[in-house]
């Protein structure tokens, strides 16, 4: 009863399965709605580049210039891929169902792992970087930023559990104004650049990272690598088609490559104003605060950037809080999944999946420390590989369809597919022994669960179907009423058991001969005509005589079902239960799953 | 199954009641039984005197003689005294079955309170006091007290699970041991004084204690309360009269009177050598080890004297295990404890008074951090409560029954209770804000406690007696069936439905219309003409349209009962269990305390 209360102050009142409704998004509100995953990524990815490169010391900073182009053009590829996908999937093509649609269903679940595991990495590492966003403003919080992380995540979820709607307001204003916020700063920057107005870069230089060391290719890879991470998100559009208003492909198609110019454009501009200041990584502020106070200074300019920012990544780990459940209902629905995830909650949504998605990136965040750049090396394998996956798949799909116009798509669809696989294979191996190994491994381990899963509900189908059932052969029934003792519970008890079966016994357990002889005499009286069974018991054990018992009658054949009923008293507190043998507990927790035993208990209340 | 397994390798198989047996001792053999408590408190009530003295600095230190004398005097005095009450109570003369026989049951419950705090004490100090005496030979092992300690309490509740016999061989070597070793001791020591082999003592002084303050006749009477720890455990003889041969009770007195002398002996010699060797306490290192270093050197004698004051006080410990665990059971046999202390476990001992002795004894190691000086404000007030009880029900058994001779055993116990009730009033005067508060609050919570209980089960024993009942009500009687499909395990449940009632109704929660059109189908073909109720569900829950049905058919009257019978099937490995609904389980507690109602679960077997 208290516990319903506050479930409903949490999370409201239940909503009534009509109350679900489709709102469908103009084209600027629908870049709000998709885009904050793949725009947010921009306030980190610069920075993992740099981390890598540093390690080979100050001087190999540079290289971030080439490698800020490579990902530039990755992100062109893939967002061109993308919109072939839209074209074919205008009900909406989410990786894991495209794939299986055109590769089979193996692939579909890869897939689909890779694709849990980076939306719960999507949550840890857009909150971890919301709060690098926010103690490298206010430093004084930064002692405290698991604390801040895990918070974040748990008002994220509980704001799920009551229902939030992506609405296109709530969007719209974090995410404008984080875009207008880095437009205005990197324009100004340029600007600073162009009129020379910075003659000596102020060099802020982390000494323990000030050796010159060498580069190899190796963390030349590493470096972009990492950078990938910028990319993660992209599919968002593609996945949300038919929010869309009509027409919905059209216009998913343009949302698009707005994003994929305003992604380009942004990190490209901070990658390229960071290599000017020379800014390098510091541990307890960000580069785009670094960045932002060169250019802006200490004023309001810089905590709104800082603001926004962290607004922006918070709202990142908010979509994956939608896509997470989601994609767990169609797992749940095709049985790769337990089918509690895909049962809507009091207020429509898939509460299972929030639940299991927000505990799991909370404990990811205190494992790590709430570090982005810890986190950073599990991340992205997932989405890369559904990247290609998903875009192998299209490939497959105008190869056999053979649409018009099939021919310049599937070369789109297949160059795509090629660099994303390319992709796949330099982050693994460059981030194999930093972590991506556990992503690696848990893939295919989530794969062999989904299957495992899978055959258990169609194990089951198959023994419960009745397709060519001849009907249940027939049942005979005892009743067996336990006895300690003689009183009105029992005979509530016995009373019970007559309306079930006219063949009723009672079952004592005899420790003391002279107990049974007052019992038998006051069965006599009042054992209602039931025949008592007395058991001996020479260990004083009250449970194996009747298990004994129970045996020899379940031996009298297959169809004989034996129920037992035990009288229970009900106390007024519950602490008053705990003053009475709970011989009725051990009994129920002995027999719970023996066959053809049906355990009844018959409580009687006491005042 | 391997729970079962583990206990019987801990504790042993089960031993059937006819393995019962009751050991007959002779006089030497008891002395070794009920002495180890009494005679094991030499080893720290001398320290704990000058524990106290010291606070008013060393010169304050010959004041242990005096107290030592008063002591010694106590002690003959409440032998004398208890000398009669084995007279009057050959059976054992238990201070709760003396003092409820005599003065009522709320002094008898005092006591008994008294008794169950103090054996919990002395299990703490006793363990406490052992540990010190093996890390004053082993100074290495001080930093790993506690750790100790807890460890020898659960090896003690271990063997006493497995029902160690208190047999006199066992407690004969060590503590024949310990008296022989303590006396040689002494007589060593007093020879050596005598002849003035040690001319110039050498003083061993804590740095810290060495200013001298004044001393006040508080620390002295606080000194004394503190030394008076040296009397607990002399009750032991004449609660186990019935052990001893016959003639029962002569042989009990004649023991009882060894067990003073004896005592006093070791006490009084032990305190005088001390003051000799002007020893004052040492955290690391006792006084008894001190004293037997100073007269026998760091030799094996030393060592001798080490290990066998450290396996008296463990004994020691041991008793409480057969006392506590004894005195639960009459007190639950009378009403005013738990029943599930009446019981005899597996191995004819009662293990939840074994348990919950050792666990709270660990417990208190732990928070006083293994040592007996800390724990010792706590000890001996309920100790001299129960002492002063029982003797004061000895005086009124005189005065009520006069048998012949009973005027100077009337005065022995006068003195007795008056002394030992003297002894309560400045034991709780002088310890009270050190700690024997806790004590002098806790007997009357656990005396409500035992009321309380007491009451419960009166009031059942009247709800549920059948003295004047008139017989139950007839009964009607609903069996209903909840199907959330139509398969094997829901046609099995329906078919064991129907040997129950003829009046069986199918339920079914309507989430989706469509749904329920393919199941009424199916109903048709295999429902074996059950009627199924369908209840629409507008907010989706499983639960509340079937409650409000429920409450429907219980508003039809008083005496009408309704079975609710769930199918549920049952996997093969318990972890499938996860990957079903859980419905049955939130049905069964929500239903579990509902008047007129019980559920049923009826297992569908998969394979």
């Amino acid at each position: 009863m208290n516990l319903n209360a506050l479930k409903k102050l949490l999370v409201g009142s239940p909503l009534a399965t009509a109350q679900a409704r489709h709102e469908r998004l103009s084209k600027t509100a629908a870049l709000a709605v998709f885009s904050s995953d793949a725009l947010s990524s921009v306030a980190y990815a610069t920075e993992e580049i740099l981390l890598i490169l540093v390690l080979a010391g100050t001087a190999a900073i540079h290289y971030s210039i080439p490698i800020g182009f490579a990902i530039a053009g990755l992100i062109a590829v893939v967002v061109s891929s993308y919109r072939q996908t839209i074209l074919a999937y205008p009900q909406g093509g989410g990786s894991y169902i495209v794939t299986k649609d055109n590769l089979g269903t193996l692939p579909g679940l890869i897939s689909g792992a890779a694709l849990l595991i980076d939306y719960v990495l999507t949550v840890a590492v857009s909150v971890a970087a919301g709060v690098a966003a926010l103690t490298s403003a206010v430093p004084g919080l930064f002692d405290y930023r698991v604390t801040i992380g895990v918070g974040f995540v748990a008002a994220i979820t509980l704001a799920n559990l009551r229902g939030l709607r992506e609405s296109g307001q709530l969007f719209a204003v974090p995410t404008y104004l984080f875009i207008a916020l880095v437009a205005v700063l990197i324009g100004y920057g340029l600007v600073r650049w162009a009129f020379g107005w910075d003659p000596a870069a102020r060099v802020v230089v982390d000494p323990s990272v000030a050796a010159v060391k060498d580069l190899s290719v190796f963390l030349v890879l590493r470096a972009f690598a990492s950078g990938c991470a910028a990319l993660t998100g992209v599919e968002a559009v593609s996945d949300g088609v038919p929010a869309f208003k009509p027409p919905e492909a059209r216009n998913a198609r343009i949302v698009l490559a707005w994003l994929g110019v305003i992604l380009i454009s942004l990190f490209v501009g901070i990658t390229f104003l960071t290599r000017h200041y020379h800014l390098t990584p510091l541990s307890e502020q960000t580069i785009l605060s670094q960045l932002a106070r060169q250019i802006f200074g200490d004023g309001a300019l810089y905590y709104a950037i800082q603001a926004s920012t962290m607004l922006i990544l918070v709202l990142a780990a908010n979509t994956a809080f939608a896509d997470f459940p989601r994609l767990s209902y169609f797992l749940a629905r095709d049985g790769f999944l337990p089918r509690q995830f895909s049962t809507r909650g009091d207020r429509l949504v898939f509460s299972n999946g929030i639940l299991i998605l927000g505990s799991t990136a909370a404990a990811l965040l205190v494992l790590f420390g709430g570090s982005t750049h810890a986190l950073i090396p599990l991340y992205a394998v997932g989405v890369f590989l559904s990247f290609t996956l998903s875009q192998a798949s299209m490939v497959r799909r105008w190869l056999v369809r053979r649409e018009s116009g099939w021919k310049w798509r599937w070369w789109l669809n297949a160059v795509g597919a090629a660099t994303t696989g390319l992709v796949v294979a330099i982050i693994t191996a460059t981030k194999f022994t930093h972590g991506a190994w556990v992503v690696v491994l848990l893939i295919p381990l989530l794969v062999m669960l989904f299957m495992a899963i899978q055959r258990h509900y169609a194990d089951v189908a198959g023994q419960l179907s009745l397709d060519g059932y001849g009907g249940p052969p027939p049942m005979q029934h005892t009743v067996l009423v336990l006895a300690g003792d003689l009183h009105k519970g029992v005979i509530h008890a016995l009373q019970y058991a007559q309306t079930l079966s006219p063949a009723v016994k009672g079952v004592y357990v005899e420790l003391d001969p002279e107990k049974t002889r007052r019992l038998e005499e006051k069965w006599i009286k009042w054992g209602m005509g039931v025949p008592l069974v007395v058991l001996s018991s020479p260990y004083r054990s009250l449970l194996q005589p009747f298990l004994d018992y129970l045996d020899h009658l379940l031996a009298l054949g297959d169809n004989h079902m034996v129920t037992i009923v035990i009288p229970e008293f009900v106390t007024k507190h519950w602490w008053q239960h705990l003053l009475h043998n709970q011989t009725a507990f051990l009994i129920k927790g002995t027999l719970l799953f023996r066959k053809n035993v049906v355990v009844t208990d018959v409580p009687y209340h006491l005042r």
